[in-house]
């Protein structure tokens, strides 16, 4: 899968602008909102920090343009790659651990999961994030409660994120992409396709 | 239940000691490590800045000490309240979600994945505290890869309590402890329970 499938990017010299972004959301990733300074940014990026400051103003709005993932979990979804007969739930686990592999995508969404414990504009962009990005995955299909789905889905995930990444916690950090999505396709068929049980509605039946 | 049996602690006049801790614990708990500073601690504790730094030295300090739970996981399942005809796994999960309604473990289990963002002190006790409170449960359960079990457990519980209260993301933030607990009961069942591949050693058997 070449560069351009994955991104969506066209190759070509990138803008002073785009070095900006690009150094701001490694930043953002490794050292989350508080410690990422216009200082360290420039200096990542090879420029003044008074260029930082008049191309994006504020630290929120630098934040905010840096942290959109250069390839969307839809477009990744599109790609030949994650096609395949398994579940659904093992589709989606294998489309999210693939999206991982993205530097860019990786890195906004580390910025923004570290940089939510402090900063509630942060906080606002995952919170919005669980909401849109995996709604439309519970929605396909077709089942009740399409918002708890998606948010159960969108916290494993999470939480599989903040683990391999951000605290870096054995067996989790090293394991391959393909052998974590292995043991998360299970669970998200039963987020995905699990019953709601009718006597309370709401609730999962259960086994 | 009463307060005695839920933390273990007998009821007493609180030394000044306690009470920064308590303060530290909420303060970490709301603000993250870089944000939480000892004046503000201090301000809420009723004492003056001075005495934080002379009974704990350094910040790192006090984050250790305040981010211990009052109760333990282990203290809670031996409380009758959690003794149900459940499944293994809806009984964890009922476990952890009445382990979240008390105030100052829910406070110390926040602070630690807030401060993990950005302090790799905070990383490494959350790191740990992967590997050690949940491995029990996973091991009390006789399967294969232990280690992956409940460091599983361990990403779905913190991708909860990510969503439920730093990023407080509808309808997770709104959904009662039970809700919750009904759903993770089933996920959990496959994390402690579900068999191991023969065929690909360390990869979960698919549907």
């Amino acid at each position: 899968m070449s560069t351009r499938t994955r991104t969506g990017r066209r190759p070509g010299p990138s803008s002073t602008r785009d070095e900006i972004l690009r150094a701001a959301r490694r930043r953002f990733a490794e050292d989350g909102y508080d410690r990422a300074t216009f200082r360290r940014i420039a200096t990542d990026a090879g420029v003044d920090p008074a260029l930082v400051v008049q191309f994006f103003g504020s630290k929120q709005d630098l934040f905010g343009a840096a942290t959109v993932s250069p390839v969307t979990l839809a477009e990744l979804a599109a790609t030949p790659a994650v096609d395949s007969s398994a579940s659904p739930g093992l589709r989606l686990a294998r489309l999210l651990m693939l999206w991982l592999e993205d530097d860019g995508a990786r890195q906004a969404l580390l910025a923004r999961i570290r940089s939510a414990s402090s900063e509630p504009a942060a906080a606002d962009v995952v919170r919005r994030m669980i909401g849109d990005q995996l709604v439309e995955f519970a929605r396909a299909m077709d089942g009740d409660r399409t918002d708890v789905r998606a948010s159960l889905l969108a916290t494993q995930f999470l939480g599989i994120v903040f683990a391999r990444f951000v605290v870096v916690a054995e067996p989790l950090a090293s394991m391959t992409g393909d052998e974590i999505a292995d043991w998360l396709g299970p669970t998200f068929d039963l987020y995905l396709r699990g019953p709601v049980d009718d006597s309370r509605p709401g609730r999962p039946a259960q086994a």
